[in-house]
């Protein structure tokens, strides 16, 4: 009844610079304050450094009521754009998603979900716990219809000229068959059209090799699946792409299950955090590296601000009535509020009509093919 | 019959520091000169380096006798240690391994890893086409006993004292159950030990969280199987690992299935190889930061060595009667050199003879259990 559903959206989904505005003008992200590692003050001080840059912006802000009151109160931007939701619960990094869904009532963190469920906000960001995230975004806001498995999209610093690629699924789930696989491009090309602004998004299949005869089955019937809903959804399927490619500039939408994405995201975000641990040892190792490290100080900044993981904090929850964007745990102010604008941004872009129209247009094209037999199964 | 095997193989595995020599004085190495994308000259340069270094190497090179013959004879150090077995025919990077397997008989790569089968050599090394490579090793070499599915272990880079850590599969195999991936954890602590003289390697399973019970049916079995094995086999379990683990310190061998360690494994060289074109670019910037990059050019090339991907070359297959050291196709004379090192290295520890004890130990210790009836099964 009160969930965010559009049985109107119709709008063909177009790549557009991110210039126009929604109707009403304003903007209204539901935060879930609590669950992080740093607590509410950082999400406010990420919540007021939004609201500086983006007047648009209102917010609703779940959590402890005097707490949060307290700290909205010491930012001079953000009474008047705040409003408070008490909760007095919140959803800690060991609890079970399981146990969350049981109990969770109380909880900051089902408080934000309920702002985006009864239409009063248009997307939610939670630092908090991943898996119960997820658990209680597909209780409360539900499936998509025709989405059997909603999926975690993440932005990948990549050598494309948009410096980013999107990766999906990186955990909301450990196995995806072929449809799985399908709607992952689906999602996956939307979200690059809408977050990226890219017309016409190329989007690869993760395997062990590009030979269509490699991987393993579902990977065959999926390529054969994506490669068949490429033109009508608008994309540009390359086939098969290796791990190589992940970062790489031959495709902009990697699609994958969430065991192989979620191995892969912490793979690179290990070897990259290695390599700048080892970076910041060889310019300490000698009085002459000392010197040159000044002296590529601002290179190295624009260096480490190219691939700072807090820069594209966010993955984003598809396949949902309502758009959820989860900010890495250990997020920063920056972190926070990076998180926020990409939250904005989606909002802005009417990004949850717009994925919902497409998946809704694949159900039915497979509907239709299925009863005209021509169906793949 | 005059496959390599070694029925006594009785000898405990330990570490011990890399001084011992086998009683014969001299490790003799066999060498696929063809197959690499850089030809048979790039090939014999590599040898000559290693030849300098180690003065206890002789080689069997195969490929065209003809122009091996000039190759060598350019060398000095290398006619009285080089033996040439011609072969007219060579395996490319994209020959399909079962073509391999039926038509490749006067191939340089077959005709290499004869020398292993016959016992002449202790190793071999051969920079050509993987899965050609290991459907020829399973087919002449063939399997060890105990042993469904050969791995291909490789060296990362990794924030352990040593240096690196040893993962396995990287993709010999997309698929593997629990009691490959308990053999995995065998073979991958074996490799440690002899490969990085680490007397008691700690081993972890990989998967996407570190709670005993995420992740799919077959890693929670294998965590127990291989939690059992532990003991007795001289390792450490450290239970579930995540990505951001590989080049970590909380482990030194990572286990997993062929599929997720080769995405793992590109994932990772792609990260590392995007942020050392972004960091090329950052010191081209200005006047300020070229001048920079030349103060800092001893430590950048310290930190370079340390993650250069031919300084760790060569993925060793593990599981079959007879090492193979499978060199990067692309590897120039530093990486060919590299790939014989270990090669040498693992050869002149005995590691086969080991490895091999290790299996069937394992093999007999699950038969006594299964007897008893307290088989996992």
């Amino acid at each position: 009844m009160s969930v965010t559903q559009h049985p109107s959206a119709q709008s063909d989904e177009t790549a557009k610079p991110n210039t126009t505005t929604a109707p009403s003008g304003r903007i209204v992200i539901s935060v879930d304050a609590m669950g992080g590692d740093r607590g509410p003050a950082t999400v406010v001080a990420g919540l007021a450094r939004s609201a500086r840059k983006n007047p648009d912006i209102d917010f609703i802000l779940h959590g402890p009521q005097d707490e949060l009151e307290r700290l909205v109160a010491r930012r001079r931007n953000l009474a008047e754009r705040v409003t408070i939701r008490d909760a007095s619960d919140v959803v800690t990094m060991h609890d079970k998603p399981s146990q969350v869904v049981r109990q969770g009532k109380q909880t900051s963190m089902w408080s934000a979900l309920e702002s985006v469920r009864g239409g009063e906000a248009k997307i939610c960001v939670s630092c908090g716990n991943t898996g119960a995230l997820m658990a209680l975004s597909m209780l409360r806001l539900r499936k998509l219809p025709g989405v059997n498995r909603p999926a975690i999209a993440v932005l990948w610093p990549s050598r494309n000229p948009q410096g980013f690629n999107v990766m999906l699924d990186v955990g909301a789930d450990i196995r995806a068959d072929e449809k799985d696989l399908l709607q992952y491009a689906l999602m996956g090309a939307s979200y690059a059209r809408n977050g990226l602004h890219l017309a016409r998004p190329r989007v690869g299949l993760l395997n062990v090799g590009t030979e269509e005869h490699k991987g393993r089955a579902e990977l065959k019937l999926a390529h054969e699946l994506i490669g068949k809903a490429a033109e009508a959804a608008s994309f540009d399927f390359v086939g098969f792409v290796e791990g190589g490619d992940i970062p790489g500039d031959v495709c902009d939408v990697v699609v994958t299950d969430g065991f192989t994405g979620n191995i892969a995201l912490k793979t690179g975000e290990g070897t990259a955090s290695l390599i700048g641990d080892l970076l910041k040892e060889a310019f300490q190792y000698s009085p002459l590296s000392r010197v040159a490290a000044l002296l590529a100080l601002t290179s190295l900044r624009r260096l480490k601000k190219r691939i700072d993981p807090r820069r594209v904090n966010g993955g984003v929850f598809l396949g949902l009535n309502g758009p959820v964007v989860k900010s890495h745990g250990s997020a920063d102010a920056t972190g926070v509020s990076a998180a926020i604008k990409l939250a904005y941004q989606l909002a802005e872009s009417g990004f949850q009509d717009k994925i919902a129209a497409r998946v809704a247009t694949a159900v039915s094209l497979a509907q239709d093919a299925a009863e005209r037999g021509t169906g793949t199964e």
